[in-house]
């Protein structure tokens, strides 16, 4: 059996006045997830558990069936995972913004949110050498780059650079305990920061994106730190394959980690004009048991306090992708990795819905619609690392414990 | 406080479009089950968690209070319990069918299903002595009896000799592991087969099924072998007296092994012709707090992928069972030990409606009836573990924890 995980980032919501008192996926356009509902069996999820606000790396991870207490390694792993890095065992790797400062404060933490040329200058930093370390330096979209340092002895618990705000200078990197590694890593990244400052001064680039008008990339701002360890693969833990369909590199590198096959797919952004099309037909022509399809946009919308788009959004989703996808599968799983309020613009820990839907073997809920109050409704009260279990049982991949 | 647990094997299932698209519980005609449906707790139970697929020696475990992975030793212990043998710790015990076998080659798993003369044969066996172990081999129902190793220095790591389907030779038993003591049981059991195959051969008892047209029992199929160790009783654990009515001689056995009372009920056959009324009546004479109530055949009909007969036996269980034995309990917990979807044949993980009723000091749903759709809007999503702390602490037999 072939089965689809369909996850719209920040799904969850509340009900707002605007909306005529419901959430954006209640108000959404969805005649294909209302059906899917109506048939399914449909729930509440906690994806980290009740009162956790999940991050979107440790999500997705429970989401996969990979414990967060055990195998998140922190985010920059899933970064650099996800710029395309072949992580090697023990790199330590960080996020990292191009950033504009003057006269040693930062200005803007995301150079005027401008890619342009960042690539060169990322080439400039990658394959640097600091005493018996090397420097992995990839830019990715926008302001935002991966940093990795590789060598021996390195530990990850040093402190972000970022200050988080502007006005500020950029912090010293500091070991946060006392073990050796911890402060050798602390001291390459110290020195590698203070070598491509010098670089990125003189650089060609930034004397290209003055004459266009754009702040410089000057100065880089690093948080995240995270050090890599291989972890069993979903092949190895379940018994099967598995594909990641995802346009941004945090989603598609936590599925790399767990040892999805992910193809980069023409026009997968991970941004609001993402070609859903290509996602859904992708999707389909995967050959693997198991299909994780990311769509992002949903989470944004809500983190710019714009519930109405969202909702919009989420139409657009079942128009242009549900109804494509919902007959190629035998069993499809449709969630999101956490709510989001557009309210308040965060991630927060309450519930989402989720829905199963397939041919056989699903207990109807009748429940006439897909949203956050009518799965209340539905029989699932489970947490984020229930559904590997119970998609994978459901399609024929689980053993019964006992006889 | 008198309480009453009744599971009806397999219960949970889907909705089928010849059942009006409900499922057999809900089609059933079970006045007093909707009665109790309308005034009790309701819920679901998730038996050994979200997407685990309970085996019914696991599930019955959790319903009692023991977590399977602390107290699952393998379903032979439990079949040889429930046959009323009485294990000694380390005891290797086997689930075993008579077969028939033609030049070495399996034609009929199950000896015609039919078990005349067997409890002869089987004594024929019994007592036998394989170097310096005893064997205990006890003839249960149909073609089934238990074979259990008794000795020094034996494990319980060998592969079944049962080839699971017919067409093929039976499988040497082999040690499952690199331990002396797997290795051990792996020969006893070898030499045991050869010679019980010689003893089978030449049985007056083959001759006698000869004459009356029946295939010849002159093979032994063995299968899941489990190393008995004795665990503390419910008295014990939870301070109450338990009584165990069943007709099958597993649901006997894992009664037995938490320390259940239980009886031989006649007429009690574990199977769709059980005297209904009879369990009944011993259910309200049983004198202890607790009283186990087991009936199988639901879940037979669900193997048999008759969603219909499914349903007529639960009418017939509210008619002749649930309408006695109503009033006879302060507290009557109704549930399943796992879902057995008919469309399939087979146990899954999706959650099973539970049902506690009682006089008093119960939250009423006022859901109108009893089944899996109703139960989803009741208060109690549970795993099989809880279901003993939730009836202790409703009939009074729980301390507060913390003051």
């Amino acid at each position: 059996m072939r089965i689809l995980m369909l996850i719209l980032d920040g799904l969850g919501d509340k009900p707002y006045p605007n909306l005529r008192n419901k959430t954006p996926l209640e108000f959404a356009r969805t005649p294909n997830l209302d059906k899917m509902g109506h048939l399914g069996e449909t729930g509440l999820m906690y994806t980290l558990g009740p009162g956790i606000i999940p991050g979107s790396d440790t999500a997705h991870l429970a989401l996969f069936g990979y414990d967060p207490l055990e195998y998140y390694q922190g985010r920059g792993v899933y970064e650099a995972l996800g710029a395309g890095i072949k992580l090697k065992p023990s790199d330590v790797a960080f996020r990292v913004n191009f950033a504009t400062k003057k006269k040693g404060i930062i200005v803007d933490r995301r150079a005027g949110r401008n890619g342009y040329k960042l690539d060169e200058l990322a080439n400039e930093l990658d394959g640097m050498k600091i005493g018996n370390a090397k420097i992995l330096f990839k830019h990715t979209v926008e302001h935002r780059a991966v940093l990795v340092i590789r060598g021996k002895g390195l530990g990850k618990n040093v402190s972000d650079t970022d200050p988080h705000v502007t006005g500020k200078e950029i912090r010293e990197p500091k070991p946060l305990t006392k073990s050796k590694s911890d402060k050798k890593t602390a001291e390459v990244l110290r020195r590698f920061l203070k070598e491509a400052e010098r670089i990125l001064k003189d650089s060609k680039v930034n004397r290209s994106r003055k004459r266009k008008g754009l702040p410089p990339a000057n100065a880089l701002l690093v948080r995240g730190a995270g050090q890599y360890k291989p972890v069993p693969g979903i092949k190895g833990r379940f018994g099967i394959t598995a594909t990641g369909i995802a346009g941004g590199a945090l989603y598609k590198g936590v599925a790399r980690f767990v040892g999805m096959d992910v193809p980069d797919i023409p026009g997968a952004t991970g941004d609001k004009n993402t070609n859903l099309e290509a996602k859904a037909e992708a999707a389909i022509n995967a050959k693997t048991d198991l299909v994780f399809l990311h769509v992002k946009a949903t989470d944004s919308f809500s983190h710019d306090k714009d519930p109405k788009g969202k909702a919009r959004f989420i139409s657009k989703v079942d128009k242009e992708l549900v109804s494509k996808v919902k007959s190629e599968f035998d069993l499809i799983f449709v969630s999101g990795d956490h709510s989001t309020f557009s309210s308040i613009g965060e991630h927060t820990a309450d519930p989402l819905p989720i829905l199963i839907y397939g041919d056989e073997d699903i207990i109807r809920q009748d429940l006439g619609a897909f949203g956050e109050r009518k799965s209340a409704l539905g029989q699932h009260k489970i947490n984020g690392l229930d559904v590997m279990p119970i998609l994978l049982s459901k399609a024929g991949f689980m053993e019964k414990f006992g006889e």
